[in-house]
């Protein structure tokens, strides 16, 4: 999830104390050609602009990230890290894997995590019936104790598709 | 729950295109005989003119439910429908049923459903003795971790029978 | 549940070295004087003679009991006695409670306490379609991640009402 | 989840007692047209030969839903009916689908759910590169507690794609 | 976790209605000599005026627990009286403890109970550096879910060390 | 939890295709300079002699990892290794944290995982009271969803202590 990703630890300028660039220095791992960035064709900013609930998480989200940013954790760092890469572009495209993200989130009923990757599929051009049918599974393997986080869910699904 | 139903859905006006009744056409299933709609003691106003917090509950949850209305999706209405049925009156009565939901609510540990399922109970004619007995059996369950709710739960409990 | 509960604890012999008896010292206390246990209709015994399963699990957990009861840790007595009170019959008669107890495990996912619970329940004369309704809540509530439990709860159901 | 669906509830010939068909008689819902059966490229007879955990996951699963069928319960019907619509091809393909059921399975910690979904998700021409990656998103989302479940994961993989 | 602990049951004047102070009368229990309460080195006060996350959690805290106080139920009074046990010095001292409470409410994500843990962690001098090592285990055991849970975490740090 | 851990993925000769080796390369990172591996005064083949579980559990556990190796998953490889780390002597002990490892999964209710964290609090020189005292805290915290683990940790706790 790219939500628990904290921009500072992968760019260029601070990989001298965070770890390489995973798919340029590993390419002996299988799979690791394939993982590259995914292509968002909606910027984060029209996000906020379009949804009220969006922009609340956003910035809500940014804020909290500077104290841990601040922290210079090196375990959470290394934990972001990983997290940025198990949604990169690669056998599966992104846009299944936030699809994903979305389903176990759901289950595990968490509504921030359910609001940011509504907002990554959103992003990355998944349309309302896949994030429907994604919720729909997740409402069947989870229940009705499911249900809270589904209606606040389809409430950010109006604000974005609607 | 009713607490996830929608009423278009199970109104006769709309059983072209749900399912049909339930007690009506499945008499060939042990127990369908027994399904019925409980008895209300208390209306669902009179629990909002009672308790504040079940007047925002119940406000936000008519709110959110019409964007689940409007997106008009198949599962998610037979899932409501479901689980509208898992609470009638059976061998067992809706009102041990509701107090069933309130004790796996409490140990899954979700406000929305715990206060919906007290209500739910309140309005059933459930005295306050057998919900206290009711959030005993999940405390011992599930542990201190449900005791955050266990207090949201007695603050609705005040207000409803204090 | 009686499940977790070690006799020694409880027994009269025992009561210096443990916690007064509930019903007895807390007059004071709201529903104090409706607690009082519940009567069996079916001996453990006869549950293990009709069911394997119930046998092969009511032997393990007396077995497993031994080394907690010798390790005589003051907390865990306690917590097996608060859960013991949980389930006597008071504002809600005790079979109502080992269901309730039975939905919560179903949901928690536990089958050892699924186990447990339907047993309980059996021996306070629960019929079939009470057990079945009960897990029809923690089905609907808990969704088809609880199947599994719910598949091996009917084996037992078989075994015990078939 | 198939795994939960008991054959006799969808059959034509017994769609008298159930429910009508989902994608013939509900064409006023939106994606309905689009729901239809998944191609399997894999016969169950093949994994079973193939793989010893999936011939004795199968062969339970089979022995337990006979009771299931027995007790004729119609809520499980109807919830397993659900069940088995959920999964089917729609706006997302039924492959997609079963990896997130395999994701929903894996954070939320169930054997046998992670077994059928990658059985299933092999049936339908999954690569075991895939389904890696959906292991991936569930072990960074449900951390390490996941392991032990992974790490039986991977044995099964071993078995079907080694 | 004497978040949940209601002052009033474990207070000398009313251990004739509760049970018997655990560390004088349970002597034949292995450990029981151990047993006792730990020394804060900053007052629940000194939290507060440092603190606005730790001030608004404490006084809401206090306010729900009337509601509970008042009801006067016996089995929630018997709980609360094992939990402040659970996190006296004893065998590990209190503030190993008090970090086991946070790493078990970090995985089992309770916003409030994360937040009571850190500050009873802090009021008995665990160092910023404990509190993040702890946080750290439960990322990992936990993982990314956690992570909303984990930011708010680091944020009462903030307010706390920063 | 080095349970997770596979040996190859940080030996020196592997560092090469893996991230390089934490507390020498990292040192900018607060706390960076504490991390040490943990001295243990019992050999995993001390304890598998001792306890017939313990064999059973660290034998599975080497066999399927291997599976996992050859899998050679670059994510699931820098998982194991923040695990790992995580783990290490730091602001904490090790057997501290190997503690809270315990907690975590005892609340968690994964039996694999509880057996790892007794056995590698025991390699570490952990007390059967210290245990014990965690454990008790994870029942205060789970409730009696927990006490079939724990019935379980006791029989192991017996095997290594008793």
């Amino acid at each position: 999830m790219l939500c628990y990703y904290l921009p500072m630890t992968t760019t260029r300028e601070h990989s001298a104390d965070a770890e390489p660039s995973v798919h340029e220095h590993h390419s002996a791992d299988r799979a690791a050609a394939e993982r590259k960035e995914p292509a968002y064709v909606v910027t984060e900013k029209a996000v906020m602009e379009k949804s009220e609930i969006a922009r609340r998480f956003l910035e809500t989200r940014a804020r909290l990230n500077t104290n841990v940013e601040k922290a210079n954790n090196f375990l959470v760092k290394r934990f972001y890290n990983i997290d940025h890469n198990a949604y990169l572009d690669g056998a599966l495209p992104a846009k299944t894997k936030e699809l994903m993200g979305l389903v176990a989130s759901t289950v595990l009923r968490c509504d921030d995590c359910v609001t940011y990757h509504v907002i990554q599929a959103y992003r990355l051009g998944v349309s309302r019936a896949e994030q429907e049918e994604s919720l729909n599974v997740a409402l069947v393997v989870g229940g009705t104790i499911v249900v809270p986080h589904l209606r606040r869910g389809y409430e950010l699904l109006e604000e974005l598709y609607g």
